[in-house]
């Protein structure tokens, strides 16, 4: 693989508006870019127990912002949002069926993802249930048992844990955030910065 | 003053890196967006006791993340930056100089805050002394006398708490951040938005 093919690296929670929408787009800007993403859901709870904190709708005046921004930042990228009732959610059900899917099939573990996340933020269905990430992952053409057993495996559980912990040990504080070659772009509002600095090696 | 001229509010912390950048292309925004910016000067050490937030470089990975990206965000707007020693600050006397100044004339604070922020971020003098904001006021061309007076008066002091007071209900929680026809824009990453929201008439 010659360095200019390097992937870089996406990671997101799946109870992330702007992950979400962010994944939306994360296909164009890959082809815009020239270089491979590498998909890799993580967890911002125990994120917040490290930076102190809270998840955005939480905090006040910044949770009234955000709220009105996340549907609005979703229009601007022309893709589909509805607020999920139950928001945040805890999303290690959805982050083991990834990595167990990645595994196997990277590819369908990326269209998993992307059929969780459409699940949560159009149907506002709770994939943090284990039986919701199931169905979802069954809608996605993966079989039902198979998953199922997934969710319960140590192995599947101990890789899950193992992303997490090298997501934090990345730096990674926020959703989706993007690392390339070693620089970090946190927001869905800079992914035009991350394509400008591909564009022209940094600055 | 017809409805298309109606001014964009510009709130900021005279501390701030972001808050600081935007100042540099401001003028140049305003040009574009054809409307007039309203500087308004505020304080986040307030806001935070609201929101229970720390400032950016207090907190643990995203204080890594930030001191990095006060730098690049810098040098992509081809902004002079050195990061100063003392950060941050707490800036109540700039904020009074500019309002007692604001009174007399708009044009003059607005030259102030621009002379305060690189005073800050391009020479490290601490603007958070009032003698240094004398000393900057001076070389803006303030009468020195005249701006110390106004630092002590309690007219001015009063001013800038109710401009502070008016930030915060307004729902400023960081800085830059921009109200347009009572919508809300916050970050220099987010200035583009706030164009293409003024030149589309939203979405």
């Amino acid at each position: 693989m010659s360095e200019a093919k390097a992937p870089v690296d996406f990671y997101f929670d799946f109870s992330s508006p702007y992950g979400y929408i962010a994944s939306q787009v994360a296909d164009e800007m890959e082809r815009r870019i020239g270089r491979p993403l590498k998909w890799r859901p993580t967890l911002l709870g125990p994120v917040f127990k490290i930076t102190g904190q809270a998840p955005l709708v939480e905090i006040p005046m910044k949770g009234e912002y955000s709220r009105k921004d996340f549907a609005r930042s979703a229009r601007l990228h022309k893709v589909t949002y509805r607020q999920p009732g139950k928001f945040p959610i805890f999303t290690v059900a959805a982050l083991r069926a990834f990595y167990w899917m990645d595994e196997l099939d990277p590819t369908k573990a990326r269209a998993l993802a992307k059929a969780l996340y459409r699940a949560y933020f159009t149907e506002g269905k709770d994939i943090g249930a284990s039986a919701t990430v199931v169905e979802v992952a069954k809608s996605a053409g993966i079989d039902e048992a198979a998953v199922a057993a997934a969710l319960e495996d140590p192995a599947v559980k101990e890789r899950a844990k193992r992303e997490v912990d090298a997501a934090i040990a990345a730096g990674v504080f926020g959703s989706p955030f993007f690392v390339v070659d070693g620089e970090a772009f946190w927001g869905v509002d800079r992914m035009p910065m991350l394509e400008q600095w591909i564009a022209t090696g940094g600055w």
